[in-house]
This record gives structure tokens, C-alpha cells and sequence, in this order.
């Protein structure tokens, strides 16, 4: 079965070091899409992509302009009855600020270690590539992919993804497909191929407790008035019961336990907690009752503080009452939390538990869906497949803690399953300086999209 | 009993427009003691005030340099037998700003309504004119006071009194009295004549979680790891009990429970719980169980927020779980709470109470103690008689919840009674635009000090 894609892998090998140089050109267009001033470089960027995808045989390829920064669109159809897959990427990087910490100029990449260092390299524009080299591969040994491949490669990713849905729905058509593949996540470790197959959605809420109109002198009124951030601290406080379960009432009701194999998958990984901790100077992994820290990350749901702010902050004393009291507030949700539901839930609670003399206002500021992927789905099965003869490990499921917006919108938009097949590393500094790419991953990485493309036009 | 009062009575009521017209005079020159461009000010004033003095026949006056703002002595000594009675007052007034709320400019203080309005007119010049008065009333018709008088004005108390220790000290034998009067205070309300006998003591802490080394996103961190801003509410909600008692271990050990004759005497004042309240726009008066809202403000101790600071602030969200929370807290004494000792508890039991994960830090920023007038000294039934005669109305025992640091130090440092009798209104802008002197206040107030020194003499 493996015998015909001999000739595709040789030719990987053979343009390993190729496949790296392009990635480098391309990696020296500063395509920072949060600057004004580098509006021509993602036009750059996104010309450069599409000339390079129009080499390589696609049957159509595209400039697509947004309200802000173009999208590259390219289509390899080779039968209308063969499966057509979707992969998405983005042509965006993030700043590359504070320019002095970087060991090498950001937009100069240079290998080192084994690694190749620069700004995008990994996120995303070396995970782009990995699908453009594979379709290249198929393309100069067999003359076309096995499969029908479109790749939609958008232009503010690290903005929001502010244009991504109003582009899928006016593409809706040309970009039909039976799956799609993102590739512009991480793996759980080293040598660890990982499906994420799971994000947790956010509610967020900007909360003022309200006690007085103006600050007041705490000889003369402390002691008999509500004292608003006293307040809010015990309301605060309440949110949570000794086990550390959220105490809001009907907080849990569409939560998903976890089945016996989910809990068996995650116990499986390799998960190093000191060094989890260590990456944000934390002492101690501390959560709700029975569950690991895993779970408690990726498939429970919080409600954390994120901000505080009242009364006096300087240095020094000020004898005051304060007049208000705020905090920013925000669940992470699980499936199947609804996270406008979520949101009338708490507001509801924080206003009902708002002490005696103290009004609450609650404004929600944000929200967005969980994701779980439909693993039931057998794309599952051969995308595991696919990742585990290339990496020669066996593939896990991983869930990410955080939102990826625009999973939720690309999955809600064409309703298929979608691969988060990502070939990052966690600690690669994708958002900081030195930010660099595992060139062996690159290269594997483009051996499990062939053995994907392979395993799908058979599926 | 009262006879031999009649001329002395005559002449205040005699030189009642004269006496306004001396203060006006005084209270044009802006000291504003924490200005350095008023520092020549601040030594007219103390000049103008010490010749004054020397022209009412004192047998010493002087300007006492300190290292900041002159302070000005006088005394009267007519027999050594006799009592001496020190008088304290200060002739530095409070910053004018903002004057465009000002009715008339601040320092031409203007009649209007039977009120004098300008900076200083009752805090603290008119008291000590007061006094003054009442001197010069005794030392025009009889020759001299009936007892021996001292006077020490200071120059800096609105600046914290940061030289009287120091002045107190270096003139403890010229400074040595029998009773200390001290008029820089309120009266309970209009028409009723009113000795503070209790104030409260302060400690104040600035308090830290410390949970991680920098902030860590929410989605990949929040449920795994200690959140600081959640710890922070969660101690300082403890820190309280239903009852609205403070939980610190031995925080009540000294606390003197108030007798039923104290609760008494407050619970027959005439209390406007709502205007109170709308004075700071508050909506209730809520704290501890079992008590009153007067009893609680002047005599129970607190545990109040007075500053919360963590994480994000700004507008709209920011998904961080902060690396840190911080708190000021500060505690309102009363007898015989020490605050030193109750640094120490406080601080003990936030450390003892941290979560898992985080570690607290607690920082001691300054302390105050409690003061509980000696009523039981026969010289308060003599202040209580001389203010009530001149008054007409029954003098009440009352106490102030916030702190006033120079009667502690005045009471430590002289060891004697300090009667704490005022002649301001609690509504006379002291501290803000707008003050006033009410006239009658003004009127009665010098026969209240000539009653005063008459009843001491026969003592």
C-alpha cells in the first residue's frame, strides 16, 4: 500500500533543503497584518504565495481581498469524484517587537540547531508550506495530487480573523469540501504526532460592584457602610465551593463528563507538570477535585478573575472607603456550554448575590463556543494514520485550553469535520521573540500531509 | 456662682463684631502650611498671632522655630497655685484649591448668612481666637485669666503635625499643665455642645499573592493553576464572618466591650442615619451584628479594603490569569487594640491563610493607637458644665472613628487629660471650598472657654 508514494517521498528527501530555502523567502516579507504600515507587505506576502501555488499546476488560483488584508485561494481539481479537501492556513505573523531580544533579525531567517529561526516561520507560513510542498511533491512526480486539494490562506489570522467569516460566505461554493485540515497548531511534545480535538470556548465580564458616590473616609464611615470591595471579594469568593466547583446554579448543566476512553487518552500523554508549571513561575497545580490537571485545563470549565480594580494602588496608604469596586471576569467553557446562556447565568447570580448596600452591574463583554471535533468521524481514524507513519509514533488526541476562533468559524461555516493537524512545538515562541520552526518537523511534516492526501484518496 | 462672670460676659457680647473683624484680619494671610511658597506666610501668621498675644498682657510669648513652620507660645501665669491649663491649636490652614468653587475668594473671608467663610476661619484660627478671646475678655475686665494659661499654636498640623513630638519634648518643662484643652473639632450638630472622648487607631497593610512569575493566558493555564486575584478575594472574604466579625485569631482580645452607660449616651444623640449615608451617596448602613451604626463607626474595630490592584484594568478584556494580586487593607482600632500587635496577628493569619500556590506577602505601613479620654477625671463633669452653660443645652460625650495622630501625641507626651472640645459644625467644609464659621458658634464659644477657665479656677 505504501509501495506507489516511494517516488513522493524520495522527492521529499531531495528537496528537503529546497523546501527550506522557500520557506526562507517567503519568511522575509514582513506580512504583519496588525500594522498600517505594512499593508504592501501582506499584499506582497500574498502575491509571492499565490505565484508559487500557480507553479505548481493549481487549476485556479486567486488574490481574494478582504476589507483589510488579501487572502490566497488555490485549487487543484483533479476529479469531481475524488474527495476534495480544504486546508487552511494564514500568510499573517505577529509583531516582531522587542526587536532587541531576537538572537537574529526577525524577517532575516537563519538556521541554527536544527531549527529555523524567524518571525512566521512556524506560525503559520511553515505550516503553509508543508501542505504547498506536499502538493508540489505529488505534482512533480505523479503530475497532479490524488486527491481534489483547495487551500484557503488568509491574511489576518493574528488579527482576530476579522474578515474570515464574511470570506467563507461569500466563497461558500468554491470552497466546498468534504474535509478540511488546519494546520497552525502544536504538538504535545517532541516526536508526538497530536490531532487537537477539542477548544474550550469564553465568556467575558467587565463587573462594577456600585456602594457610594464617592470615596469616603474610612474613620468616619468604616466599619457602617458596605464597603464595595470587601464586597466584591466575598462575591468573588462565593463562585467557587470547597472543591472548586463553580457554585453558579446551572453553570454544569450542558457540560460533557469525560467517557472512560477521553480519560484514558489524556492519562496516556506524556504531560510534564513541573515544566508546565515552570514556563509561568507557578508553585502548585491546584483545581477542581477529580481531575487531573490535564483535564482541568482542556475539559472543565473556569471562572477566574483576570482583573481587579479598585480604591487606592499607589504607594503608600489612603484611608479611604472606596466607591466602587471592579473586576474582569471570564469563564473558560467546555462542551456543550452556550457561552450567551453562561453569560445570563452569571449576570444573573453576580446580581442576585450583590451584598446589602451594594449594586452590581455586570457587562459581558465577549463570548465564544467551545469546539469538540466529531472523532467519531472515520477522517479521525486516517488522519491518525497518516501522522503516525510519518513521525513512526503513535498519534494522540490533544485538546486546547484556550479558543481558536476561527476553528469555530471554518467548522460552523462548512459544517465538515475539521483536522487541526498542527506540526509546531509548544515552547517555539510563536507570539515572542525567536519564535523558530524544528526543521525535522517541517520535513515530516510534509510527509504526513503525502501519506494524508494518500490515505484520503483511498478512504 | 456665676456673678462675678457678669462684666466679663458683658464684654464678649460688647466686643462681639470686633472679635470677627480680628479674625478676618488673621485669617487673610494664607498659611498654607504645605505650600513652601507660603512659608513666609506661615511666619506672618506667627507673628501677627504672637503679637497679638503679647498685647493681652502674657507674661512670655514666643515664636518657636521648627525645622519647617514656626509655632507660636504665650502664657498667662497669675499664681502657681492655681491650675495651668495648656491650649492647643494650630494656625496652618489647608490648600484653597480649587478656587473657582469658591463663593467668596478664600482668604477674604466674607460675612454672609451669619457664617464667616474663608480658609481657616474655624479650622483651626477661629477656635484658637476663641481662646484668645476669652483671655483677652478676662484680662480687660479683671487683669488676668483666673488660672494659668498656655498656649502652644502649631504651624504644621495639616501637614501631619510632623515637628510636635519633637516640640513637645524640647519644651516639656515650659509645656507642663494640669489639663490640656484641645478646640480643633466638630460638635456632634448645630446647638449642641459636644466633648470627644474616644478616637479610633489605624493599622494599615499593604498585602500581596504572589502566584506566578508573570501572566499567563487563561485558556492554557486557568483551572490547572492558583489564580492570585481569586486567592486574594477568597482570603479577604474569610476575613470576615457572618456576623461581620473579624476572623484574625485574638483580633477582639483588647477590645473594651462599651458599658451601658456609653451605649446609652450614644443611642441618645440625635443620629441622621440618612443623611449620613447621603453625604457619600451610600444606599445602607450594614457591619457588624449587635451594634448600631454610631457604635460601630466610633468604637468597633474594621477590617476594610482600601485598594484592590491585579491584572487587567483597561478597557474590554485581556485573557490572563495575573501573576499577582494586591490588596490595601487597613484596620480602624479601638481601645485598647495595639497596633503593633495587631500588625502582628493580622499579618500571621493572611500568611497562615494563603492558598495552595500562592504565597502572601504583607506589608506593615504605619500604625496609630486608640485614644479613650479619662472621663472618669473630674475635669470632663467641669468641661461638660462650663459648655453647657454657655450653650444652654446638655453637653454629650461623643467619639470620632477616624484618627486625629496629634491628641495621641499631645496625651502621651503631657500624660494629662486632653479634653477635646470643638465649636466647627460637622457640615463646615474643613478641607474643602467653602468653609464657614458659624458666628454663633463663634460667640458662644469664647463664653464656653470663659466658663471653662472660671469653673477650673475652682476647681
Amino acid at each position: 500500500m505504501t509501495e506507489p508514494l516511494d517516488p513522493i517521498l524520495r522527492y521529499v528527501d531531495e528537496q528537503r533543503a529546497r523546501f527550506v530555502d522557500e520557506l526562507v523567502t517567503w519568511c522575509r516579507i514582513p506580512s504583519i497584518s496588525s500594522s498600517e504600515a505594512h499593508a504592501a507587505d501582506m499584499r506582497r506576502s500574498a502575491e509571492h504565495l499565490r505565484e508559487r501555488l500557480s507553479r505548481l499546476g493549481a487549476t485556479s488560483t486567486a488574490v481574494i481581498d478582504t476589507r483589510l488584508h488579501p487572502a490566497v485561494y488555490a485549487e487543484w481539481i483533479v476529479d469531481p469524484k475524488k474527495p476534495t479537501l480544504l486546508v487552511y492556513g494564514h500568510h499573517d505573523v505577529q509583531p516582531s517587537e522587542p526587536l532587541s531580544e531576537w538572537r537574529s533579525p526577525p524577517f532575516e531567517p537563519a538556521v541554527r540547531d536544527g531549527r529555523l529561526w524567524g518571525r512566521g516561520v512556524v506560525d503559520d507560513k511553515g505550516q503553509v508550506y508543508i501542505h504547498v510542498n506536499a502538493v508540489e511533491a505529488f505534482v512533480r512526480t505523479k503530475g497532479a495530487p490524488p486527491i481534489n486539494v483547495k487551500m484557503i490562506v488568509e491574511g489576518e489570522e493574528e488579527i482576530g480573523s476579522v474578515n474570515l467569516d464574511g470570506l467563507l460566505r461569500s466563497h461558500a461554493d468554491r470552497l466546498q469540501a468534504d474535509f478540511v485540515v488546519v494546520s497552525d497548531t502544536a504538538m504535545f511534545g517532541r516526536g508526538i504526532p497530536s490531532l487537537c480535538v477539542g477548544l474550550r470556548g469564553i465568556a467575558y465580564f467587565d463587573v462594577t460592584v456600585h456602594a457610594l458616590s464617592m470615596d469616603a473616609h474610612s474613620g468616619s464611615f468604616g466599619g457602617g457602610i458596605a464597603n464595595p470591595a470587601n464586597a466584591l471579594a466575598r462575591m468573588i469568593a462565593s463562585l467557587h465551593d470547597e472543591s472548586g466547583r463553580i457554585t453558579v446554579p446551572g453553570f454544569y448543566d450542558r457540560v460533557r463528563e469525560l467517557t472512560a476512553a477521553e480519560r484514558a487518552e489524556i492519562a496516556s500523554l506524556p504531560f510534564d507538570e513541573r515544566e508546565w508549571l515552570a514556563s509561568v513561575g507557578g508553585h502548585a497545580a491546584v483545581g477542581e477535585r477529580g481531575y487531573s490537571t490535564l483535564e482541568r485545563i482542556w475539559t472543565r470549565p473556569t471562572l477566574d478573575v483576570n482583573g481587579l480594580d479598585s480604591g487606592w494602588q499607589g504607594e503608600g496608604s489612603k484611608t479611604i472607603i472606596p466607591a466602587r469596586a471592579k473586576a474582569k471576569l471570564s469563564c473558560r467553557l467546555v462542551p456543550d456550554q452556550d457561552p450567551t446562556e453562561i453569560a445570563a447565568l452569571v449576570e444573573k447570580h453576580l446580581v442576585a448575590i450583590a451584598p446589602p448596600g451594594c449594586r452590581v452591574e455586570v457587562r459581558y463583554l465577549h463570548g465564544g463556543r467551545p469546539y469538540l471535533a466529531p472523532t467519531e468521524h472515520p477522517v479521525y481514524e486516517i488522519a491518525k494514520r497518516a501522522f503516525s507513519r510519518a513521525f513512526g509514533a503513535r498519534t494522540v488526541f490533544i485538546r486546547e485550553g484556550g479558543s481558536i476562533p476561527f476553528v469555530r468559524t471554518i467548522a460552523d461555516r462548512t459544517g465538515k469535520p475539521c483536522l487541526l493537524m498542527g506540526f509546531g512545538q509548544p515552547d517555539e515562541n510563536a507570539h515572542a521573540p525567536n519564535e523558530w520552526l524544528d526543521l525535522e518537523n517541517y520535513h515530516l511534516g510534509i510527509k504526513s500531509a503525502v501519506y494524508l492526501y494518500d490515505e484520503l484518496s483511498r478512504a
